[in-house]
């Protein structure tokens, strides 16, 4: 697995066949071909094709995938055979649906405890789901090797709970804040930023 | 602007470098090289260059950007020299995230209204936006010459209101729910993948 070399809008797309993949499994569907998964996620044949010839030759010609062990193979390479041990910070409105978010759990993803620096939030619950102090962070992140760091954090605050984890050496985080944030390198750190993915669709409408 | 042929990954940064700009403007400071650009967000001055050639000769050597006709100009290229009208479809903690989240007044952005089915909600307001029933939701669009919709409705709802907005006439639309959405190829369509987003770090995590 270490030489692997794959970019990341194949990552993404891998992702998304496999979610593609599991709605297929769920309805018992066993074999599927390459031009099936394209139409089933709105992509091109030749696309979906390329994108699991990273993988070797997989599928069976005029038979296709089987869609078990084509998913079984997806998961694994996105890491998802492993289960994920996560926590949000920030129990505002953006914490709350991400915890509530049904996806997650679905893919592996375990939502182990929420932190705030609201003392009438902490001890409440988030869909069964334990809201901490923020005080306790690092101590939680290492005590449960927590792999993943969710901040969901007002912008001011960003700096200091990534910090708080990176303490805790965490080993990745996924922020929602918009502030650029100072991060070791060793640390797998990426920014879900609403503004950008707003700025990207105005962008498009007036360049074409 | 018609010919302007901007790869994606340069309009993501753009949209960084400005709102740094934003900062650089609002403390008063007049001129920024490219290399104070990098530091600012965390880039290489080599990157930031190359994506300021996109607009050709804008520096002056040794003295760098003036910030306001930068960013003035990369606020054009972005489409924010015009306001936006948006609506956020969904009032659960998502939406209501959203339609707190100050980052999108700033940017030019003006959330009009949020929509719901539940009868509880209409009526009531977020932070001052209202809430409105989503069988309004296309005349609505309509009427108020909404340009941008934001679906933070569950994914099983998804079609039908991308299906409402597109038959109103919206023209970019920025998706939460993750599900695959058959959409006219006229319109902007973008998708936030919380999921895929997770998936990238635990793919980045096993194989380094």
């Amino acid at each position: 697995m270490k030489t692997l070399k794959i970019p990341e809008a194949t990552v993404i797309r891998l992702s998304v066949y496999s979610r593609y993949l599991n709605q297929l499994e769920n309805n018992g569907i066993i074999t599927v071909s390459s031009g099936e998964i394209a139409e089933g996620v709105n992509g091109s044949p030749a696309q979906v094709r390329k994108d699991l010839a990273y993988f070797g030759e997989f599928g069976t010609r005029g038979v296709g995938y089987n869609v078990k062990d084509l998913n079984h193979h997806i998961r694994k390479i996105l890491g998802l055979d492993n289960r994920w041990n996560v926590v949000i910070v920030g129990a505002g409105n953006l914490g709350s649906a991400l915890t509530h978010y049904k996806g997650f759990q679905e893919r592996g993803f375990n939502i182990l405890a929420v932190f705030d620096n609201d003392i009438n939030k902490v001890g409440l619950r988030i869909g069964g789901v334990p809201i901490y102090p923020v005080s306790h962070l690092s101590e939680y992140v290492k005590k449960e090797k927590v792999q993943i760091g969710i901040v969901a954090v007002p912008a001011q605050y960003a700096q200091e709970v990534v910090d708080a984890l990176v303490e805790a050496d965490i080993k990745a985080i996924l922020n929602f804040a918009p502030r650029v944030i100072n991060i070791p390198g060793h640390i797998d750190f990426r920014n879900v930023d609403l503004v950008v993915n707003l700025e990207i669709l105005t962008f498009n409408m007036v360049n074409k």
